[in-house]
């Protein structure tokens, strides 16, 4: 019995993770310091701990006490469109948090493989379909951070040997969302307006297109990989080969929660307008076949989102530069 | 008559910088911890102020107060052999300082120009002689971390529109050089054994190739680019094209201090063998003809370094992983 230790395990994917390692017959630490998750998230077989990444003794303490065999880093903060606005907070948590991480997994001498989730933000607005093989051009704080820390999992195996993992997946939606969030999650935010009885909002004119992926065909997969060998020291995208334009996404997330389809469009913002993946090497290595049709993942995460009703969303405040953040961003902000 | 900070300014290359400006007919304003540098670097025409280019803000304050035109970002830890080992306080010091600099800046908007000193180390064991297009391929933190500021500087400027200039120098010495410090500038570190009649120690066979480059080939060209527009938002590497092997340098160094040659070799360590530049876009774009000749640039060196005498090397205690650390920086370290 391996013991795997999941950051962000509080969070959407990482709750999901947690869930597919129980079921492999791992034991499972979550660390998480709920700054986006929820504790009703944790699966009740897991040992949960509550604590940032970016506090270094505590981390080690937390290696020492468990001897991981996985590390599955997860926690981070995903806001890609705030990340302008919040770089400090952007690189802290996202590039600091993760190294604080690698050092320990390195100093642990236990750990045999670390898997790390980056993101497509790190091609920018590249060719699409986007393949490993891309040069990366990240074009937000984000995105840079996550190639940062790509590169530290890179040079820390060829340094100390450190097997990882690195999946770059995009626009998952599902079970165990938060809906709350503001700032992120399309899908999470048309859904807690739907409950909420508002209109959906786009930013532009809802023409950008996206892949949007199930949870149900990244979790397991993310799981599995430790026992992969084949998919050490590799990077995969992986997500949903559909694309739709934001346009379209909302009419199918109207139908899902059944309300009827109105669409506020606020001022475009600057984002990538066309962001999808090539999945043939995650398919090839992993044997993948299929994925989940967007109505079906829909509808699985409406069930789920009735039976835990709307949410306040949630005000990032320590926003370090206002200057071109959107206005509907801007306008919530207490001073 | 402009005002420009100089971050890094009591250390080697700010130190420089900052004479370059005040000759150019600027004011200056350094800001540095003194971690590196000494207060009798700065010049007499600039204002000091010690402080933490992370620390926020003391920095928003400053920029409040100075109202600057230009933002000369030096600061930095540069030992990247030692990176592998202290990869928290790398991007603590290189990517959340100039973050912190980057958000103040782009605050301010009073900022014409925003110059960064890179390094060729963004390029890892790439083809020589390394040109800006090649695709960066970093092998240490200490290499991420300057590549990630690059970045973060070019979404900048589409984000915000705040103008900047990328330097990659590589292996600069001369006159406010920090002798001292053990883990970095070989020119310095032989110096600093000549002075204390001990042999010159290298890593491996010494027959790894590198230019070098005198600081009066280099200083002049930074402070004079932000009053070339054509140098705006473009990468430059800058530095010496001559290379020697560090058996060569140990040679040309030993007759500069005129002492015998005395070499001790140490285990090699995980370094880029072979790294020098192309500089044809620098040269172009500044107009730039020759080099000053190694032998001459060490004989300023060497009559600056014996005026200062001797330095007692400098020990880096918060070493964060210990494995893998050189043996002869492992025997220093204080428990
Ligand atoms: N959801 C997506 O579509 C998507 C796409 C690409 C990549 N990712 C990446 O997947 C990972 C999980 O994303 P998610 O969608 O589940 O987000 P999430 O916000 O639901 O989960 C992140 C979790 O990390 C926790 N966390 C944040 N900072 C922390 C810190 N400093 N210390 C401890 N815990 C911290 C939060 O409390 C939260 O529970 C992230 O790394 C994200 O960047 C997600
Ligand atoms: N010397 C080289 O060959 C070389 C080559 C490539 C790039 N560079 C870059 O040029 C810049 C200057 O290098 P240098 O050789 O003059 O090094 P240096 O150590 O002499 O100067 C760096 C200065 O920054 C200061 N400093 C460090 N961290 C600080 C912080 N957090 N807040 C405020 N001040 C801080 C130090 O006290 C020091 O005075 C660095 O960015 C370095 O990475 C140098």
């Amino acid at each position: 019995m391996a013991t795997a230790l999941v950051t962000g395990g509080a969070g959407f994917i990482g709750a999901n993770v947690a869930r597919a390692l129980l079921a492999d017959g791992h034991r499972v630490v979550v660390l998480d310091d709920l700054s986006g998750g929820s504790p009703h998230n944790v699966p009740d077989g897991a040992v949960f701990r509550r604590g940032d990444v970016c506090d270094a003794p505590a981390v080690a303490a937390l290696f020492a006490e468990f001897r991981f065999d996985y590390v599955f880093h997860l926690a981070a903060y995903a806001a890609e469109g705030l990340s302008h606005f919040i770089k400090r907070y952007n690189y802290t948590n996202n590039v600091i948090g993760s190294v604080t991480l690698i050092n320990a997994a390195v100093n642990a001498g236990t750990v045999r493989c670390f898997v790390f989730t980056s993101s497509i933000a790190v091609y920018g607005s590249n060719q699409v379909p986007m393949s490993e093989d891309l040069v990366p051009a990240p074009e937000d704080p984000y995105g840079i951070a996550k190639l940062t820390v790509e590169q530290e999992l890179r040079v820390t195996h060829e340094m100390f040997g450190l097997p990882y993992v690195i999946f770059r997946p995009h626009n998952v939606y599902g079970e165990y969302q938060n809906i709350g969030d503001r700032y992120r999650n399309v899908i999470g935010i048309f859904m807690n307006q739907a409950l909420r009885g508002e209109p959906f909002t786009v930013f532009g004119d809802g023409e950008q297109v996206r892949a949007f992926t199930h949870i149900g065909d990244v979790a397991p997969v993310l799981a599995r990989s430790v026992t992969n060998p084949a998919a050490y020291n590799e990077t995969f995208n992986i997500g949903g080969d559909t694309v739709y334009s934001l346009n379209e996404l909302a009419r199918a997330t109207a139908d899902a929660m059944g309300v009827p389809l109105r669409v506020t469009h606020l001022p475009a913002r600057n984002e990538v307008r066309q962001a999808y993946a090539d999945h043939d090497k995650v398919r090839k290595c992993f044997g993948l076949t299929g994925e989940t049709p967007l109505a079906e993942g829909l509808a699985a995460m409406a069930a789920w989102v009735r039976r835990h009703g709307p949410r306040e969303p949630s005000v990032f405040d320590a926003i370090e530069v206002r200057r071109n953040l959107p206005p509907s961003w801007l306008a919530v902000l207490r001073d």
